[in-house]
């Protein structure tokens, strides 16, 4: 646990939240500030920042909760879809540094995420990456 | 598996992809429309559109191979960050319809993301809301 950061006091009942589920691991709550009706964030009861410091039964137990928790979620708000997002470092949108993956309940038009900045590879480059990537798993 | 599903033939192999690790539940390759140099794809070996149509076993595997899969990608490319991002139905950006997490290298200044259109709710409603999906779970 870390004093100075928000969600471990969540996790510890010293700052309220509006907590959907629970289990030994992981915990879900609503988001107070929401991208959508029913933008629910499930995190670690442990603190770790990034997705990539997490063990392995933790994360197992993140991937397990994220499909029934995003059925709920929809389901009460009657959205058509939902996003599942993850963001690690502040350069990627991450302003608590507590691992916390959002469910953001998604409709046609709603504007929420519009980005979508695709490239292209130059070629033999993604051949290259891959080979480099391997190595490392 | 599923004919007409361009990542069901990916994992049969009948299209050609840059895999960087698989094991018995999941595979993850390489997307050649990249955000970010090193964007990865992870997904389950059986087809599900939707995440929460995804038993629990595939979900956990899913969990589990994001840390290392994140951490190996961001080594190779050096970048600072990173997005986990799985989009749920046409409304939310999911282009093929088999479960999908990218993992999307960010550094700084990318300008890959940067929307959060964070709203807030009228008095009462997300506690309300809370009650509703603590009943579906």
């Amino acid at each position: 646990m870390s004093d100075d950061c928000i969600f471990c006091r969540i996790v510890e009942g010293k700052i309220p939240s509006c907590k959907v589920c629970q289990d030994e691991l992981t915990l879900a709550f609503l988001d107070i500030g929401p991208l959508s009706e029913g933008h629910c964030l499930l995190i670690p009861r442990q603190h770790y920042a990034r997705l990539d410091e997490c063990p392995a039964a933790t994360l197992a137990a993140l991937g397990r909760n994220l499909g029934p928790l995003a059925r709920a979620v929809v389901d009460v708000v009657g959205a058509e879809g939902y996003n599942v997002l993850n963001n690690n470092d502040r350069c990627a949108g991450q302003l608590v540094e507590h691992i916390h993956f959002h469910i953001i309940p998604r409709n046609p038009g709603d504007g929420v995420f519009t980005q979508w900045p695709a490239g292209e590879y130059p070629e033999g480059r993604i051949e290259q990456l891959a080979e480099n990537i391997k190595k490392l798993l």
